[in-house]
C-alpha cells in the first residue's frame, strides 16, 4: 500500500487539481472563494506565464518575471493546499490519485495538465532541438544561444561560424513567429554591439513551417503582414517546406540548400502526455481527452479535463478549441460554478467558447491582432499586444517589472539579461 | 603543441587579465582607456556582485540584479577582447597561459581570480555543506531552501519537520550574520504566510562561530551590536563554538547538543585557488600570492596579482589588507596607472591602502558601520549601507531594479522570489 499524502482533510468535498497553467490556477482560485476544499498538485511551486516564454528565451525578461509563487496566490485561502509534486496515476476505482508524495484521495478529481512538444516521433529533434514548454526550457535557450556565440569567437573560419551562430526555428504558429522577430531584433541591435569581432552577415535566421502560411490560426491577410515584417527584418521565411532531418549540425529540408546549423528551435506541435489509469477515456488526436460540454471526461462522472488537454466539440468548434489560454480560462471559470451546481443537485451549463480574438508581435512596433471583424496592425496592434500581456499576468509586483523592462529595453534597444546563469551542482568530492 | 586562442592583435602591449570581480573588472575598464590591448578572461560571461549573494539566496534579489554582462561592459573599447574561456596554467618562460579556448600570449599577466570557499580539508562540508561565492551557488541555496518547505509538509513528525527545515550557518563573518538575519526576517514575515500547515517553532536558525566574536574585522563594540540585534530576532548564536562533525543530517559541536538539520550554509572561510605554472611565486596563508608593493608576484616581473588573491604587507598591514573589494578595486587603480608607468619607463607608485570603513546589516533598520572613528547602528547604519550598495553596483538598470526590489520588499515584507526555477536539461530520448 502506498503511503497517504500528508494533506489537512475537511468536510467540504475536496477537488483536486493537476497542474497550475492557466486553467488550473483559475480553477483553484475560483473554488478557493466556495465551500470546497482544494489540493493544487503541480511539478514547480509556480504559475508560468507562456506567452512571454520567448522573451526569456531572448534575454528581454526574468525568468522570474513570468514566474509567480503558487503559494503567494493561495495564501488567504485556508482550505486550500497547494502540493510540489510530481502525478504518477489516477485510481479512479478508489477515487484516489498516485503522486510522488504519496495517494491523494478526490471527491471530483479535474486534470489540468496543459501541453509539452510535440515531436512527432522525430528521433533527431528528440536529441537535438531546443522545445519552449517551460521557463526552464526557455533559459536553457538563452543560455544555448550565447554560449553558442561565445564559442564562435574561438574560430577565423567562416563556415564554422556560420554553423554556431545560425539558428533554425521550425514551426511558424505564434511561438515560432514571435522568436523569430524577438531574435532578428537581438541580431540587429544587440549582439553586434557585443560581439564586434563577428561578422553579422554569416548568421542566418530561418523559420521554417510545413504548411502553406504562417499563423495559420489567424486571417491569411495577417499571415501575410507577418511574413512581410520578419523578411523585412532579415528573417529567412520557408513556408511550404518539411523538415528532412537534422543530423550531423545538418538541417536538411525538401525545399532549400541544406542549412548549416547547431542551434535548432522546435516550436512545431505540442501533444498531451499520457495519462495513466484513465483506460476508459476516449484518447483523440494529440493526445487530447475527449470531454463532454461540462468538461466531463465520460464515462468517469466525477473526472474532468479543462485547457489544452480536453479536446471539447461544439457546433462553432467541430475540431475542439485552440488550445491558447482563453479557452483554457473559460472552461475553468465554467466548471468553478458548475462543480458548486453538481454539489448541491442542480443542472449544470453548457460550455460555450467566446472567442475574443487572436494576436501576435514580430517586434517593435509590429504586431497583427484580430478582433472579431477588427484587423489591425503595425504600432497600434503592437501597443494593444503590450497593453493585454501586461494585464494577464499575474501578481502586480510582475506587472511593474515587465513593464519597466519592456520601456528599458524599448528605449535603450537593448536586451540587457545577455547572461549564461545556472545553479551550481552539488561538487563531487 | 596547443592551438592559439583566436584574439586580434595589435601594437599596443598586450595586458592579459584572469578573472572579472572588482579587481580583474577595474583594472579592465581603466586600462582599456589606456594605450593597452586588454584580454580579460573569465569563466562566467558577466561580473558578479558579491556582496548581495545573500539576498540571492534568500529570495529577496534577482541572481540577474546583481550579474552584469561583461560584453556590454566593454561594448566601446575596441582593443578590449573579453573571452569567456577557463584558465588552466601559466607558462611565464613564453609569456603565455594555457586556457580552454588556446594559448593567450602577454606582455603583462594580471591574476585577479579571487577566493572560493574554504573548506579547510573537511571532507563533511566538501560533501553536504552548501557554499556561497558566486551567483549560482547562491541560487542553489534558494532552491535548496524551497525544496526543503515543499518536503516539509509530506510529513507529520515534528522531528523530521525540524531536520528539515533547520538551517545551520557555519561561519559569523559578514556574510553568516547577513544570511542569518536574511533567513530570520523570512522565517517570520514570508514563510509563515506561505506554509499555514507548518509549525515554526520547529525551525530553528543557527549561527555557529569559532572564535569569540561575530564579525571579527569589526570592533568589539559592533560585533555586540549585532549579536544582540540577531538573538533578538531568534537567530541561535553559539561563538567560541566549534562544528566537529556533519553526517547523517547531525551538525556536532564542542559546545550544543546536536542539532539535526539537512542544510547547512558553509561561510567560514575562503581560500585562493591554486595557481598552476607559478611555481617560483610564494604561496603563503590560505594560498594567497605573496605580492611587492606594485603587486608584482616576484620572481616575475611582468606578472600581477590583485585582489583576494594577493597578499601584500605594508606597515598598517602587517598580515596583508583584507579580502574585501575596497583593497582590490584601490590595488586594480593603481596597477592601471602603474602599467602606464612601467611601459613608458617611468617609476611605479607603491600601493597604500586607503580603509574607508566597514559595514554589515542584519536587516531592515537593522545595521552596523564603522567609518574612521564614527561608528553608527540601526537605521542610520541601515540606510547608509543601502546606498553604499547601491552606489557600487555596475549598470544603471541594475541599480534601479535593485532600489525597487528593496523598496518594494521593504513597504510589503514579501521576498517575492520564492521560485525553484532551474535551466532544463536536455532531456535523454
Amino acid at each position: 500500500m502506498a503511503p497517504i499524502a500528508n494533506i489537512p482533510d475537511s468536510s467540504f468535498p475536496r477537488v483536486v487539481i493537476i497542474g497550475g497553467g492557466f486553467a488550473g490556477m483559475r480553477l483553484a482560485l475560483e473554488l478557493s472563494k466556495k465551500q470546497f476544499e482544494v489540493v493544487l498538485i503541480d511539478r514547480n511551486n509556480f504559475h508560468q506565464f507562456q506567452p512571454l516564454y520567448y522573451q526569456v528565451a531572448t534575454a528581454g525578461l526574468e525568468p522570474s518575471s513570468i514566474s509567480f509563487p503558487m503559494r503567494k496566490a493561495f495564501q488567504k485561502f485556508k482550505h486550500t493546499h497547494f502540493r510540489m509534486a510530481e502525478f504518477l496515476k489516477a485510481c479512479p476505482e478508489k477515487n484516489e490519485i498516485e503522486t510522488s508524495i504519496g495517494n491523494v484521495r478526490y471527491d471530483y478529481l479535474v486534470f489540468a495538465i496543459g501541453a509539452d512538444t510535440n515531436y512527432f516521433g522525430r528521433e533527431d529533434m528528440i536529441r537535438a532541438g531546443l522545445p519552449m514548454k517551460s521557463v526552464g526550457e526557455a533559459l536553457r535557450i538563452r543560455n544555448t544561444i550565447l554560449e553558442h556565440f561565445e564559442r564562435a569567437l574561438n574560430t577565423d573560419d567562416p563556415a564554422e561560424q556560420s554553423k554556431l551562430i545560425n539558428i533554425v526555428i521550425v514551426g511558424g504558429g505564434a511561438t515560432g513567429v514571435e522568436l523569430a522577430g524577438a531574435l532578428s531584433e537581438m541580431k540587429r541591435f544587440v549582439l553586434p554591439k557585443d560581439y564586434p569581432e563577428l561578422d553579422f552577415s554569416r548568421m542566418g535566421i530561418y523559420l521554417i513551417e510545413a504548411s502553406e502560411r504562417l499563423l495559420a490560426a489567424m486571417s491569411p491577410k495577417s499571415s501575410a503582414t507577418v511574413e512581410k515584417y520578419l523578411i523585412k527584418m532579415g528573417v529567412n521565411v520557408h513556408t511550404s517546406t518539411k523538415v528532412l532531418s537534422f543530423e550531423s549540425n545538418k538541417v536538411k529540408t525538401d525545399k532549400t540548400p541544406d542549412i548549416s546549423a547547431e542551434m535548432v528551435l522546435w516550436t512545431a506541435g505540442i501533444s498531451v502526455p499520457k495519462v495513466e489509469g484513465i483506460d476508459k477515456a476516449e484518447v483523440l488526436r494529440g493526445g487530447r481527452l475527449k470531454v463532454n460540454r461540462f468538461n466531463q471526461l465520460l464515462p468517469y462522472e466525477n473526472i474532468f479535463a479543462i485547457g489544452d488537454m480536453a479536446l471539447m466539440t461544439e457546433p462553432d468548434y467541430p475540431n475542439g478549441h485552440p488550445q491558447v489560454a482563453p479557452p483554457a480560462i473559460q472552461q475553468a471559470s465554467l466548471l468553478a460554478s458548475n462543480l458548486d451546481k453538481l454539489v448541491s443537485g442542480k443542472k449544470m451549463k453548457e460550455f460555450h467558447y467566446q472567442h475574443k480574438g487572436s494576436m501576435a508581435t514580430v517586434g517593435r512596433n509590429r504586431a497583427v491582432a484580430e478582433l472579431g471583424k477588427i484587423h489591425i496592425r503595425g504600432f497600434v496592434a503592437w501597443a494593444f499586444w503590450l497593453f493585454v500581456h501586461l494585464m494577464s499576468i499575474v501578481g502586480s509586483k510582475n506587472r511593474v517589472f515587465i513593464f519597466m523592462n519592456w520601456m528599458w529595453n524599448y528605449l535603450s534597444y537593448d536586451q540587457s539579461l545577455r547572461l549564461i546563469i545556472k545553479p551550481s551542482k552539488r561538487k563531487i568530492s
